[in-house]
């Protein structure tokens, strides 16, 4: 086992960015005070969530009161789609979503179906697009609620988000995106884009894991999904994870703060990794877009590797990467979306996600670049001898 | 403002015990893997949350595959009732709870209500006990769950749990029940007692806000409340927050370990406590059972006392503490749980709720008592102008 740790799967987790961490440390320590209480340090921990849900709101272009913090991505998505769904159920009972959404999208979308709602899967071309005369088409008089992602977490497609919004607007239905891989990878204005919910979670971008936001366009009717107390201005019970909220707030200014700089960092190392497997490893494709992806993702499939294989070898090696997203890795089953894209079965099998961060480097690239393809000669030997 | 911070509020929150932060720092800092991925920093996060589900097991004497890692003691309400009560619906749509419970159990159960279950809201004696047989009696063929708190959060009443989980048991109905005031107070052995289902929160025995732990007896359906990605068995999507979760584990662990010290400490502080106040400040009512009592909670009402203006002067003598419960403080209303148990109406709106905690001291309850008895005269004689 190499000492070395090359962490290159950023869509899956990154590490909390120190800052952030130090933001934090007072609601982890001294700053204890729950914020419903009305005595001093109980006061503290509200004026310290007030405060995370102004950075939130400035980046997204929106008003504080249109933020509502969860415990993460999947629960936003959740009470997203599941709020406004239950809350709009008497204007209509259709939802249009993509094949492509994460699980968090697709099993709530599936949960409602049992439900009696209805559910719209779009499919998506060859590089992860869903095609925008197919989404009008498949809008209905009762289509309440459309669900795209901005962009995807294993292939990095960033969709038209704006033509959507603009879609859903002209026909008077709700819009909700799925932004917790675009958040600090994308500029997010939620009024130009005609977003009516959007999803994040913080530990996407340097900040902790367990905490998460939603967007809801003021005036839009959405259940609660976890019922109780009065927090989240009744939205969501529960006591206020300060310090998580905290670390979300100061996370997504930082990495804002920094949006230029972050994202050239990401795109050069990213286009180098891509032109140098093009360049050294041969029976390899690209998945996703080319040019509307994510900026530190990097998607291929070798033909005739097997995933879990190249990944347990790059493991020994010290790199960290995925072959899919992380929620879904541990299964054996092809990642729907690698499916959805029509990707031949050959080289379904054999993909590899590599999504780069702050800390990466061209060491980083050149590192990962030797040791795939030492590995994927190897692997593809051992397969060949086995097949003889 | 005093620069004494008195913090008599722990049933709202405690602080983060500092051998717990420390054992979650390493996830905090450089342990960041996510729990789903394959490679080293992946599977040091998982085994740290199977690790977590080992401490609870422990404490509660169950299986670690019974136990689920949510956001906090509200989602877990929701997902003990919403989770039986859907799964379950085929045998029956009868729930029975309590009106002295938490919002996150009431609340929820209204909700149900709504889609078509049926709730029955046991009321409670003049102490908030639940009578036997007025459960039993409430019981009918589509009854399938019987959901009643361990221990108040506002009186610290604690009911007689095992003999309900007996009832539950011999009429084949589950039970489950809201344990966040009672874990770290009370020793719950779930299969003694049993307990079907059983909810608690981190931040309420000295570990982290925005983490808690379901505990659900193996073979018990039950739906998800946030679909999505396969973490926690499948009952609970979204990607552990495996700092939180360590320092839940490392919190309960810690608790228990010191159990007799710890609730002999918190009796003693609260009985001098009451007998104090009952000594020296005349109109004063004991709310709660005076013996099936949380060790910490000390519950007084106050008449012709108004329970925020205390609350507020307090305050100003750096004393933490509560009207009522912290969920519904900012609110007006008088408190349900008040009102369930019968309480005059000149003695509601002047409650006191002190909890004790592990930091405190004798000192701090004489520091207190004084603190009332000037401020209980001085509103009392501001009142007594005010009328004339």
């Amino acid at each position: 086992m190499s000492n070395k740790l090359i962490y290159l799967d950023h869509a899956a987790t990154t590490k909390l960015d120190k800052n952030v961490l130090d933001e934090m440390m007072p609601y982890l320590t001294y700053k204890y005070g729950n914020a419903s209480s009305l005595y001093s340090i109980g006061r503290e921990s509200k004026q310290a969530v007030d405060n995370a849900r102004k950075q939130v709101a400035n980046i997204l272009n929106c008003s504080p009161k249109e933020i509502y913090f969860t415990a993460g991505g999947s629960e936003s998505d959740n009470l997203a789609i599941k709020g406004i769904a239950y809350s709009n159920r008497k204007k209509g009972n259709h939802i249009i979503t993509s094949k492509i959404e994460h699980p968090a999208v697709l099993n709530t979308c599936r949960r409602l179906e049992k439900e009696g709602f209805e559910v719209t899967y779009l499919d998506v071309d060859n590089e992860g697009l869903i095609l925008l005369e197919e989404l009008k088409n498949a809008i209905k008089d009762n289509t309440i609620l459309i669900s795209i992602m901005f962009a995807n977490n294993e292939i990095g497609t960033i969709q038209d988000i704006k033509a959507i919004g603009n879609i859903a607007k002209q026909k008077g239905i709700y819009f909700h995106t799925d932004a917790v891989q675009a958040i600090g990878n994308v500029r997010i204005d939620v009024q130009k884009l005609n977003i009516d919910a959007l999803s994040m979670s913080a530990h996407k971008f340097y900040g902790p894991k367990g905490v998460g936001a939603l967007y809801v366009k003021k005036g839009i009717m959405f259940d609660s999904v976890i019922n109780g107390g009065h927090q989240e201005n009744g939205k969501r019970a529960g006591t206020e994870n300060v310090a998580g909220i905290v670390g979300l707030g100061k996370a997504i200014e930082m990495v804002y703060e920094d949006f230029d700089k972050y994202n050239m960092h990401l795109l050069n190392l990213r286009n180098k990794y891509i032109e140098d497997v093009e360049k050294r490893i041969l029976y390899c494709r690209l998945n996703g877009h080319r040019t509307n992806r994510l900026p530190g993702n990097a998607n291929f499939s070798f033909e005739r590797i097997e995933g879990e294989s190249l990944l347990l070898m790059l493991d020994i090696k010290g790199i960290c990467a995925s072959s899919g997203s992380a929620c879904t890795s541990g299964s054996l089953e092809p990642s729907h979306v690698l499916t959805a894209i029509g990707l031949e079965r050959k080289f379904a099998q054999g993909s590899l996600r590599i999504t780069f961060g702050k800390e990466n480097t061209v060491n980083d690239v050149d590192y990962v670049v030797e040791s795939l393809v030492e590995i994927i000669e190897r692997l593809r030997n051992m397969s060949q001898l086995h097949e003889k």
